[in-house]
């Protein structure tokens, strides 16, 4: 456990959600851009809530705990944390068999008694909220991260992410964990199951990641609300096609498979439409040699993976044409597949 | 290229489609049951046609060729063969980046004249017709590879498939892949696109394999035409979690990620209420040790995986005992997949 009042660093990088073909599944975390943060546990004094936030940045995101989203994530870790005897956690996860556990190295001791004791969490966003490269995510990893850190790491890797998508529900309504799992695991992760809750590490080949944010608003919610409750089972067939084609070729590292497989039928189609310019955008980028790709989770930011970091670049021009002829501000990010998902700095 | 009369013996194994997520993608081959085939090229008699089948089973399959699946699949090769310069097409072939191709080694005066030269084909059918264990598939793709053969091999796999999915036309109506492509790759394999045809073997650890045909009558065109046109989302993004983990555990090597993937929340409840006793069989099958399974292909034959040698001989005593309590006539198979597809005897 870490003294109270002793700052921790901790870097939350960005993720793409979906991967185009994987819909609420697959993911993955990118080197740039990323979040700052800095954590430490606190002393309260009388009446004092259990988490401060300190925005550093000029965001203006809510403070309060409950509002914020990594104040929602750290609420979840601290109410599973004084809810169950964490020795017994401790006992319980060393006898599984989940190799991803961290067991605690707490003593009954070390327990933090959360009514004497809480979280200051200074947040710099580097990651645009709302920018579709999961920028809540960013917030909520990082500050569960920081915290089982503070605590010793008493939680797992699938706690971890459990507690952030309370983060996620408080951004977006809906708790999914498609940036949450590859921002907490890094590399590209596969949500097989929600309920009960399975991640699975993907292993990957070299990958480089170009990224255009236009400055345009897509709120995740309404991203959410226009798509369609039901698909046509021909569309579904085409779509797992890919899915299993996509896995298969990351896993045996085949470009061309991971580029003919990164085609999705089902979403792109409606959620395009918010985005100005997409399919000019793909024509062009495609065209300039990249494997494919499409809108990073609910968007407006669009990504293209390439197989090597001078397509990756004439990608990003590519990108930087359309959005110039548009008269649209944007951002461009040329990077690679964050493979440490949060770090701490030590 | 094999001389005019002298015989080939062919063996085309069983292969179980869909996989249980993998509804029209996935497949595997098995090592029992399988068809017995011979093959040889003759000279045509005038007016003689150029493809005779010979039934050597009690099956009364259609002898002609256009209403036989065998004999549908030759058609459709012999149609490609004479319609292209063999020459050009070997040369086009070697071209290409496609390292599944068999290059022809045929040279122009080895090309055949199908008007005067034809294919004898006996059928000796050891997968019963109507099983759900791909019969028809093993018919036309058996044929196929042994036509190939005789001819010096000049069509590569993908081209194989392609002629035999004409057979799966005749048998069901609609020109699938799923049990076509394991039945001539061997293995399990993905069927990621039907048009253009894309097919990737898939590396999968020892599997022992556990099926059960109860003797009733489940049409593939049936089966087909019970299932709904649209699915929900929701259960369609549950669908490609699993098809995402079992591509994942087979290539992994995890059978508990395999175990935990074989569910199908689409296909199976609705195909489920065909075939009698299924949902008993199911929790008797898991509770016995299997990883998991569900319909074979189409049903009605019954499949389930297991690790151990020992677990897939109990799940066949769980089988028999839920359809001799039934009352149902049914054989069962105890089996390991087949890696090699489709075999020439040489």
């Amino acid at each position: 456990m870490v003294p109270v009042n002793q700052w921790i660093k901790i870097k939350a990088p960005a993720t793409v959600a979906n991967m185009v073909c994987g819909f609420d599944i697959l993911g993955f975390a990118v080197n740039n851009p990323y979040d700052e943060m800095e954590m430490r546990l606190v002393h309260l004094a009388a009446g004092q809530a259990s988490i401060t936030i300190i925005n550093m940045d000029d965001y203006n995101l809510p403070t309060d705990p409950e509002k914020n989203v990594a104040g929602a994530a750290l609420l979840a870790m601290i109410e599973e944390y004084t809810a169950n005897s964490i020795i017994e956690k401790s006992l319980a996860l060393d006898s599984t068999e989940n190799t991803s556990t961290t067991s605690s190295s707490l003593t009954e001791n070390e327990l933090v008694d959360f009514s004497k004791i809480g979280f200051e969490v200074k947040i710099n966003k580097r990651i645009k909220p709302g920018s579709g490269v999961g920028s809540s995510a960013a917030s909520s990893a990082g500050a569960v991260v920081g915290a089982n850190y503070l605590l010793g790491n008493p939680f797992s890797k699938d706690d971890l992410v459990r507690f952030a998508m309370n983060g996620e529900k408080v951004a977006s309504g809906v708790k999914h964990a498609d940036n949450i799992a590859p921002c907490i695991h890094g590399g590209v992760t596969l949500v097989r199951s929600i309920f009960p809750l399975e991640v699975i590490a993907l292993p990957s080949p070299t990958l480089f990641v170009t990224i255009v944010h236009p400055q345009i608003e897509v709120r995740t919610a309404d991203a959410r609300s226009i798509l369609k409750q039901n698909v046509q089972l021909k569309d579904a067939i085409k779509q797992w096609g890919n899915i299993a084609g996509l896995v298969a070729g990351l896993m045996k590292g085949d470009y061309d498979l991971i580029g003919r497989s990164l085609e999705d039928v089902i979403i792109e189609p409606v959620r395009s439409i918010l985005i100005p310019g997409f399919d000019d955008l793909k024509k062009a980028c495609k065209a300039a040699g990249a494997l494919g790709g499409g809108i990073s989770g609910s968007g407006p930011s669009i990504f293209f993976l390439s197989k090597e970091k001078e397509t990756a670049l004439a990608v990003e021009q590519e990108m930087k044409k359309i959005y110039e002829g548009l008269g649209l501000a944007h951002h461009t990010y040329v990077t690679t597949i964050n493979q440490e998902g949060v770090t701490i700095e030590k």
